[in-house]
């Protein structure tokens, strides 16, 4: 079974390296693809946050695993790849959490993407409070090690 | 540009109709597709909860809208496709935070997933406490109305 599908939107922003920390400073505008009509974009700003689904389209298929320590830190333990979120997994797909900033036609502005320039967009939803995580969140020790610099 | 996906796993449940509301009480298994290896699950159960990105594989082409009133209520305001989640969306992908209550092998059994069973999954990442919003959530006024059976 193949699914196709196409970028509805992409990045433009001033990060042109996927290198793997620092991306609190980053401004991203997201533009709509031409093909896709500015009215897909109403009212977008009742919403603070936005969940975006992207391609990591420069990640190469011979780079995907199933499986391997994050960021090959040999002090963190083997994790599935659906175990973390490694950009050369299978599909390629990122997703992240940012925060809207402006909407200005076809094109919102963003802040905590972690997305670089040029990437293809495949979907925008808008963060609802009755879809975050029910009950508190556990998670492997390692993530908070992994992710202190990230978001700077 | 075009993306092809296939997917990584599939969702199994009693749920056979893509109904609006009472998602609460389905519990899914989501089993791994052949061509992918058991070691993409390792150590999964150091987390609580996953975000699962899964194909609306049953929403027709010809039923993809860039724009409407929530659910076609009238009450509610006119917004575009990425200021709501409905499913007949372009590329028709769908995002639900689940909690995982258990994994055995090729298996994992998860909690809250809006999805029916067969529904193709792409992608499963860990929930981070570093990606959930920052900030205050602010959303449209119609949202808490209409979400109001969707977990019961």
């Amino acid at each position: 079974m193949k699914i196709e599908l196409q970028p509805i939107a992409f990045v433009k922003n001033t990060r042109t390296q996927p290198t793997d920390d620092f991306w609190g400073s980053v401004i991203s505008e997201i533009e709509l693809e031409k093909g896709v009509p500015e009215e897909a974009l109403s009212n977008i700003d009742l919403f603070s946050h936005l969940e975006i689904i992207y391609s990591f389209n420069k990640s190469k298929p011979e780079d995907v695993v199933f499986s391997g320590r994050p960021r090959g830190n040999p002090l963190y333990p083997l994790m599935g790849i659906f175990a973390q979120r490694k950009k050369d997994r299978p599909n390629a797909i990122g997703l992240c959490t940012v925060e809207l900033i402006k909407h200005e036609g076809r094109i919102i502005t963003v802040k905590n993407l972690d997305a670089i320039d040029g990437t293809p967009v495949l979907d925008i939803k808008p963060v609802m409070k009755e879809f975050q995580p029910k009950g508190e969140i556990r998670q492997a020790e390692w993530v908070s090690d992994l992710m202190k610099d990230y978001w700077k």
